[in-house]
Formats: structure tokens, sequence, C-alpha cells
């Protein structure tokens, strides 16, 4: 047969991956598993965006137009309105989820072999956007002990070269939950002036922010031409499946070439379009999102709470998203995480995201874990006492073997 | 600003986009254009389709599979055993429209800077999906005296280099209406094993075939390891709006692959694929298609037997799709299709697709234009008599116009 392209084979398997298997191995042998390893939420999906799905009067299943229903468009131009931020209907592409948005993005920033700066740990498709489209990933590392919050401006700019084209952040972030202060995104702001790069802010989780509040890179006046604001409706509509993000940009010439970006695909998905229309039509859209936010705050609060009173976990309270991103009393936390699935006797276990997937930087991670909150209180509480149980367990059996191996 | 990307402002407007707004404002006018120039069914989308859609029991719109949801992967395995191909599910992966199955299958043919042999006129936004994966289209030129059919042998393999890795095709082809003939595909098949090539048969049309039958790429054991079907159901479910295709192969490799670029995007809209799901679940959907193929059948005579009609048109009539690329008896295609939307007279006009639009060698199609029958007949008669008595009219003014400038 033909070879297959090397950009289609060179993607390592993540190691969550790796361990996916385990886990509906030990669903078959009748374990219930926490996943606290997804980013999915559990939260019903809003009814009004439900009924403008099932209500929608559709005859000929026709192509969207490239840029979104108008009326897509304009729904999501009034929720920036609502957010603070004037955004013209024209300035809203909607994509394909927030996944197409951040490709559309890495296309038009860069050219094959351009780098763009990320600060890890970092959603792990990106890698995956980065592939597909001939950019590579440059990490700037940020550290547990810090919240995640960037480095000094110094350490930021050291890694600038001439083929750096862009700054791309998920913010608030994933996995780390951090919500960087205003100074940070000034920081960025001037950084990115003085270097000539776009930056890109993804903002998927731009509602989840739990202390102070969420800066928008598009309040910031002097990169007007330079920002691209990535969204979706995944996390805020709990609608992942929805496939409906946007790229929002107030650069006249960003927007044509994500227009052309957006022809070549030819359209969004109509009715997930439907949906949104109806629910932002809902005069009661904010208070849904916001009841929506409290839960989540609330899950915060308690698995943070909960994960206190575990011997040896460390990590700073994160500002916002769903995510924890932790350091495990455990040398290698993928070994730990496969036990759990594998070895952890009884009727339960708990599954997390190994630290190490959402690194670059080799060696890094390696005794950290991503935990999300997207389970009911209950079943966080529980979930907690399971890996408390688990991490005790763990370490003695292998304080054990060490002892056994010495003998 | 920073400069943006050569591959996002690259691409040259396409001489229907040029058109499309002088379109509109001559609808403004109060115009009625008849759009011979867009390839969007007009027929409803089936009803079992839109039932499975509005009824389908979703309480949290979470990510489907990336490879697409079973029962929708299913449900096409079904569709393909039903036109007498084999295919286990596992060798279906749902896409986002059969435009990301081809960008799917050039990323995974093809390294960036690596050559596709595509027969030309084509599709054009076959340009878009290769200059986003930063491929090159090598052309294959064919004409229309030959119906669009294949050139001999040793022309397309004149045309293979050291980068060649795949061919890539639609059959029955847009805008040539061609089907291959069993022959000419044997051509093909072994022209891909002598040089180890891929070939990417763009299937979309597959249920559009009028004359003799049609063979599918997946019929030939010999390129079992190579051959890459790309499908949709935008064109046979008159549902261009769903996007909602697949990507089949029968080697593993490729499927892991398409896998991994499937995982990347996370899913497929979740509500196309339940209505994809209901109408194959309808006892009655094979009648729904072959009912629809049989208007276009009818169409498709009629539009042929209008245009035999008009002086100086030239065609041979197509065997599939539902395209007629014709030679208009003018030299710039158009600036006639222009000159019918800015100064034909009276309350009616028609919009062609100009031929260049369809090909990369430079001055090829210049004469020529695509008609797409998807308008009903009565429509469809009165587009032919106003084409006719514009051709007339324009080529009338013209010869007026060299008389005074010769005066």
């Amino acid at each position: 047969m033909p070879k297959l392209s090397a950009r289609s084979v060179a993607a390592p398997a993540s190691p969550i991956r790796r361990l996916y298997p385990l886990a509906v191995e030990a669903k078959k042998r009748g374990k219930k598993v926490y996943h606290l390893n997804i980013g999915q939420p559990d939260i019903p999906t809003p009814a009004a965006f439900m009924r403008g799905v099932h209500e929608a009067t559709v005859k000929v299943l026709d192509y969207a137009p490239s840029p979104g229903i108008p009326e897509a468009m304009e729904a999501l131009a009034r929720y920036y309105g609502e957010c603070g931020l004037q955004v013209a209907k024209e300035e809203v592409l909607i994509t394909i989820g927030g996944s197409e948005g951040i490709t559309f993005a890495l296309t038009i920033a860069c050219d094959p072999g351009d780098q763009v700066l990320v600060p890890e740990p970092f959603y792990p498709n990106y890698l995956g956007y980065a592939r597909l489209t001939n950019v590579e990933i440059v990490p700037i590392t940020t550290c547990r002990e810090d919240g995640f919050h960037l480095p000094p401006r110094r350490e930021i700019e050291a890694h600038i070269g001439p083929r750096t084209k862009a700054i791309l952040f998920s913010h608030p972030g994933n996995p780390t939950g951090v919500v960087y202060t205003k100074a940070e995104l000034e920081m960025v702001v001037d950084i990115a002036l003085r270097h000539d790069l776009f930056i890109i802010s993804d903002e998927v989780y731009r509602e989840f922010v739990y202390e102070g509040g969420h800066t928008s890179l598009l309040t910031f006046s002097e990169v007007r031409d330079r920002a691209i604001l990535v969204d979706s409706i995944s996390k805020r509509l709990s609608a992942c499946g929805a496939r409906i993000g946007a790229f929002v940009s107030r650069n006249k010439d960003v927007m044509a070439a994500a227009n052309k970006c957006a022809t070549i695909r030819l359209s969004a998905p109509t009715f997930e379009q439907l949906g949104l229309v109806a629910f932002m039509a809902d005069p009661n859209h904010r208070a849904v999102v916001e009841e929506m936010i409290g839960e989540y705050r609330m899950r915060r609060d308690l698995f943070c709470k909960e994960l206190l009173d575990i011997p040896g976990i460390t990590f700073r309270v994160p500002e916002g998203a769903f995510y924890v991103m932790m350091g495990l009393p455990v040398e290698d936390s993928e070994a730990f995480i496969r036990w759990m699935l594998t070895d952890y006797p009884g009727p339960e276990t708990v599954m997390l995201a190994p630290g190490s997937g959402f690194y670059v930087t080799p060696g890094l991670g390696k005794d950290e874990a991503r935990g999300a909150y997207v389970l009911k209180a209950d079943d966080l509480r529980r979930a907690c006492a399971v890996l408390a149980d688990g991490l005790s367990t763990f370490n003695r059996a292998r304080a054990g073997e060490v002892v056994a191996g010495r003998g």
C-alpha cells in the first residue's frame, strides 16, 4: 500500500487514549467509574435550545450561509453585547465548534513551518490543530505553584523568533482553570504589539469564572487588528454535540480570510444554529446560564474542599473553567491512574486525566493529573473519597513492593 | 497589523463569487433570476430524516463519538450493502460533509508539498481543500468533445512525478456529469497500482446515474488498501445543510489515521446523524431516493432537449450528477453571464456558473458554463427560453458594437 503521510501517523497516542480501553474493561467487569477525566458537562442542555431544534420548520435542508445563518450571527453578537463587548454581526463567523475556530485562526496567522506560543499545560487538541495546519507549538511553561499564571515577560519574549506569528491560550484555562489578571493580559497585549503577533484567545470557558472577573481579549482596543476570539456554545449551553462555535475579529482582512476558510467547508450544521437562535430569543437565557455557573461554583468549592483533605494532593484553587490541575503524591500519575482502573479493589474507581498529556516539554506533568468537576455533588464527594483511598492503597502497595524488593 | 499567512490570502476570487453580488442586485431591482449556477437541490428533504431530528430525545447534547454515532455508521454501512458494496461499520467514518472527507483524505495521502492528480474541469472547492492541506493539484485535462471522459493512459502517466501521492476525482463528475466506464476505472486502478498512489473517489453523486450503471471504486479488490471513498448524504437526501458525509476505506491504517483526524475535531453534529439513522430505518427509504432520481432523470432529459434547441450551445448528454457543462456561442462566458445579470432586458434572467472556474489550466473553459438542473420542469423550460433569447440578444448587441466600432 502507499505510505501514509508523515503528518497523519506522527502523533503519539495521548496517555488518556492509552487508558481509555482500561476504563471500558473495568466497566465491563461491573465496576462503577467516576469520570473525573473528561470535560463533558452533565447538566441538561437548555430547553429553549432543544425547542429551537425540535420545532425548526425546514422544508429543504439546504446549505446554510458559510459565515453562519444571519440570525445565529446576530444572536452571538447580542450575547457579546450582553457581556459588554461591542461586536457587529459581520465580526462574528459561526464555526463548527471551537475546534474549527482555532484551526481557522492558525491557518490565517501562520504558514506551514511558522510557530505559535502557547502557555503549557494546554488543551492537547491544540497539538492536533497545529499538526493539521503544519504549525509548530512553542510552549511557555507555567507551574502549579503559581496557579499556572504567566511567567515574567522576559521568559515569554525569550521564546519569540522570526517564525513566531501568534500567541494562543485558552482563557479561562483548560486544564488549569487559570483566569489571567488584567495586568497579565496587558503584558500579553504589549508583547504582541512589540513583536507584531496575533493573539488567539480561546474563550470557550468565558462564563465559567468564580473569582474576580473575566477580561476578554476583545476589551483591549490596542489589539483590535490582531485579536482573534475563539468561542463555543459547547460548555455554557451544555451542548458539546452541537458543534457551534464562533470566530470573532474586528479586523476586516482577518474576517475576509476566515470567510474564505468557511466557504471551503460550505456551512456549519443548520439545526444547531437554529437551537442557538431560539436559546438567545428566550428572555430568560441569562438566568439559565447563571444558574448553571452557580452549580459549577458550588461544585468547584466542594471539589477543592474535598481535595484539600486528601493527604499529599497539591494545587491552588483555580479561578475558572471546571478543572483542577493537581499534583498527586505519586511519582507517575499515569501509572497510578492505570492501577486505579486495573487493580484498585472494590466496586468503584476514579479516572483522572494524566498531567503529562497537557505538556509538550518532556518530563513535565508526570506527577500531575487533571480533575474535571462535571459530576453531581454526591458523586464528586464519593469520587474524592475513592481517590483518597486509592492513593493511600497504591502508595502502601508500592512501599510494600519496595520493601519486598529490598528483602 | 501582523501579516496574514500567504495561504489565507492566496486564493483568487472565483468567477462565481465575482458575479454573485450582481445577481443580488438584479433581484433587488425586481428581476427574477433562474439560478442554474448552483448545485443545491430544491426537492424537500425526506420526512423520515426530518422526523429523526424533530423527535430525537436528547437530554444532554454531549459530544458524539468522533468516528460517528454507531447507529449512523451502521446505517451507512447498510446503505453501501444495499448498493452491493460489502463494508463493515468500522470501515465507515462519519464526516462533517463530503468536504471534510476530502480534507481527511488529502491530509492522510499527502504531506505538505505533495501532489494529487485531478481530472479537470473539477469542483472548485478541491482547490480550497488542497490549499488548506498544502497539497498541489495537478490537472489532467479532459474535454467537452469526449464528454469529459479520461484521456489515454500515457497522458495521465505523463503527469506523475515523485511527489504524486493520489488521484482524486468526483464520480459522477461535478461539473461534468461524466460517469466513467468500467474500462476507464480499470485504467485508473492499474495506474494507481503501478505508481503506488491512493485513489480518492468522491461519490457524493453516486445515486445520480441515468445511463448504464455506476461502478464504485470500492468494487475493485486490487485497490482495497489504496481506495478511499468520500461520500455525503447532501445530494441524495436533499440535505446539504446536514453536513453529514462519510470517509470509507478497507485499509486499517488509513482508518486509524482518519480516526485521528476525527478525534482532533471531536465530533460531527448529533441531530443530523440521528436524522440519517431515522431515514435509513424507514422501510421505504430506497423508494424515496429512487423517486428523487427519477425526477432528476426527467429534468436531465428535459434540460438537454431544451439546450439542444438553442443555436450554438454544444455538449454531450451527461450520464450522471445534475449538471451540464456546455459550450456557449460566445468568446467569454463570464462576460455573457455578467451581461445577463446587469444588461439583459425584461423581468427575468438566468445565471450560469462560468466554465473557467472549474479549470486550473489558464485559458480553458472560457467559452463554457455549467448549468445545474435543480429547478422544477416549468422553471427549467422557462430558464432555457430566457437563455436562448439572452444569447441571441447578447450576440446581436456585440455584433452591433463591432459594426459601430468599425463605422
